[in-house]
């Protein structure tokens, strides 16, 4: 496989500070466990994500539906996702990394036929309205997507957009521009979908939703844009059978979170950086945060003072004149992991032009990709230099393939890291709260105890405002 | 004026570990010894970013070159920057916080005329050639922008965009869509100006890269696209004017600066996030990171452990489902400052369906707006509730004045920052090093030092890959 991590900088030696062989060797049984215990909730059936890669059935729910699109005419020339956090985050990051760069901004030719992709990720009225006013609305599909089927935002977003249908079309015409992604059985959604015959496809129960990028979550918005999701299942699956060793030095994805994991708990690197020299893997990084965060900043027990590393992501070599200052010189709290791409679909050389001005001529000749792979190893090595702890994930190449190895790597290292930690990886508790006080404000009748709790907190201090 | 701070949140009562009364009174003489120090500079002249809203004689160079463009028929469809860093950041801010949500994506009559604007942050090949490929050449224009004149990464852009319009249009052509924002007098940007008449426009050599947005930085692309930037500067002024004074209680950037100084030093709060509650403000979290990073992570003196806090962009509501778990119960290391905004531009309604389904019904009637604003409060409730430290700074609105201010409020705390850590908040000698092992590798004359070094570090350890 066209993926690998060399984690020689994350080491004592070379790194004054990182992972002693000592610490390493104890690793080992520790990943053992870890294995084990992913094992165990994989083979319970409570953990869905691992099994997505073969699920020909579910795969099988986007397929037809998109065939079905083209056979009845009602391709669509937009395609509007309503979803946040894990139902926005997936779909942002299959179109940055495998269609065309500023994709939206292209013409059909370019396109080849296949539709935009929006994702709406937020409920800011600016952005909605204008959304909406640019688009016609009887050639577009708008994609549903909560696993609960009652996510504020999404279903707010949701009931505006399905009054702007059906004041348009008619709300029989509506329907047939909506998709609902949600539970097989349970919540608002699927009641829908069933009352009123809106097509709905499957989250499958025992997949999270930052873990459901490989569900019709990532899966419909890639397939309806032209992306091969055959191709990453692919991927998906050779990545899970590179992890099916409790060896943590056979595991890449055992070593990865073995790593962080000693890397915050042994020598306080709390913050980990995902930071890729590609613009395509760009918004992968915001996955990867959500995925990093979410999974692993809890309470290990009720009350305690909270787990989990701090997830920043970067974008190299742009983030070289904004963070890396930090990196370099800033406490020695982090990790950096680099992504670095071999080979590109485009090459693009600079000219030899100025030749007299020695800031710019020794530029000239060189490619590119050749200089950002150049400034990526450079980076490492500076910050290698200077004592701080980094590796490089490497990809062959940026396509459906290795970016579905990608998630799938990104997934299994964090169910590890959630037993190492000893966190459940797979629940969200602390947003609970916030959740409950704005439905106490919004006035929803089943938020009394949120509205008394509300009412205890403490007013702001007029003295403490300027 | 209608920015304000409110920081009840971050204080001890009401949040456990927040500021104590004691600290914030010590706070004072500390703000006072910063103050001056910063005025200090100011009167040097060592620090000019405080002098950009008076400058009209820098401001005509934008509108005289603007109006020029305009009585020539020169004025362009596409507006490119080639810059990284700060040259880029300000110019992105700008567009999303002042121009209509997707504003390239706009047709010309929804643009009223006025120019896309792109913005070229890095060398990634994909990306620029396929810019380059779908812009009319003879009529985009190219803003160079590099305050040394020696970026690589902008000048291996400026070098391939050169060759490009050099082989569609022929040189002299070339010539009239490009435009430089460089050095008054140093650099090779300014001297191929002067040999090649191509014009140039001045970042003050007393203006650092990161505080340059108000110089033709960012006051020229933002013209460009019809930004009024006499009111962006007018906004900047009066914050400017603000905080003048050296009591910490009457100077807002200084209540900020403080705020967030004692609860990294005091508290060990090492991350700082940034969450505006507002699509149009998204990418400002991005300027800040650098200005905050770049800025504040630093060695105090050579070889000590480094001092900076790590900031970290949020998006409200969007990153409840994606990072608020991680502030919520993760480790108590983390101040988080909301931006709320008043008011909106754009008010849309939820309408009033599924009313026989409760986990929807309670959202008809309420304006997304209102739904934004709430969720921004429920947040910031819930993590008081939790014991972590959270401000609040609201603006009336996203306006060119508003967005002035906000600039000028932040890079204003940031110098007071670097006061209280006792950094230069103005250099960045941490990014050399990997500066110079890319010259190496890219064989440039004079770095043969660096290549000895990068010679000596330590190689790729094959144990060490997976």
């Amino acid at each position: 496989m066209a993926i690998h991590l060399d984690y020689t900088n994350m080491m004592s030696p070379p790194i004054e500070g990182g992972i002693t062989a000592a610490e390493w060797s104890d690793a080992a049984t520790a990943f053992t466990a870890a294995h084990k215990a992913v094992a165990g909730l994989h083979a319970d059936r409570t953990l869905g994500f691992l099994d997505l890669p073969d699920d020909r059935e579910l795969h099988r729910q986007t397929t037809d539906y998109v065939a079905q699109l083209r056979r009845d005419g009602r391709y669509p020339s937009d395609v509007v996702v309503l979803g946040i956090g894990g139902s926005a985050l997936g779909p942002i990051a299959l179109r940055t990394s495998l269609r065309a760069p500023g994709w939206n901004l292209l013409d059909d030719a370019a396109r080849k036929g296949e539709p935009r992709l929006h994702v709406l990720d937020n409920v800011d009225p600016a952005n909605i309205a204008a959304l909406l006013s640019r688009l016609d609305l009887s050639r577009a599909l708008f994609v549903v997507t909560s696993k609960s089927g009652g996510t504020a935002e999404t279903m707010a977003q949701y009931m505006v957009v399905r009054g702007r249908l059906a004041a348009a079309l008619g709300d029989e015409a509506a329907k047939q521009r909506l998709v609902f992604v949600t539970d097989p059985e349970k919540g608002a959604l699927r009641a829908i979908a069933r009352a009123e015959g809106v097509t709905a496809l499957d989250i499958p129960a025992n997949v999270g939703g930052r873990f459901s990028v490989m569900t019709p979550v990532g899966i419909l918005p890639a397939a309806l844009v032209g992306i091969d999701t055959g191709e990453l299942l692919a991927g998906a699956a050779e990545m899970r059978t590179r992890c099916s060793s409790g060896d943590v030095r056979k595991n890449i994805a055992g070593t990865y979170a073995c790593l962080q994991y000693l890397a915050d708990q042994k020598h306080g690197r709390h913050v980990h950086v995902l930071m890729p020299y590609s613009d395509a893997l760009r918004d992968m990084a915001d996955w990867f945060v959500q995925l990093w965060a979410e999974s692993l900043g809890k309470h290990r027990t009720p009350g305690d003072a909270g787990f989990g590393p701090t997830p920043l992501g970067a974008l190299g070599a742009t983030d070289q004149h904004s963070k890396v200052q930090l990196f370099m010189e800033g406490p020695g709290d982090k990790t950096v992991t680099f992504i670095a791409v071999e080979q590109g679909d485009v090459e693009v050389t600079i000219p030899k032009l100025h030749g007299d001005i020695p800031e710019l001529a020794y530029l000239g000749g060189h490619d590119l990709g050749e200089l950002l792979d150049i400034e990526q190893r450079a980076t490492a090595g500076a910050l290698a230099r200077r004592g701080r702890p980094n590796m490089t994930l490497t990809l062959e190449r940026v396509d459906a393939w290795h970016v579905g190895a990608l998630f799938m790597f990104l997934e299994i290292a964090t169910a590890y890291a959630g037993q190492l930690y000893g966190v459940n990886a797979f629940d969200q508790p602390g947003v609970e709260l916030g959740k409950q006080f704005t439905y106490a404000m919004l006035g929803r009748a089943d938020a009394e105890q949120a509205r008394q709790e509300w009412n205890l907190l403490p007013k702001s201090n007029p003295d403490r405002v300027i």
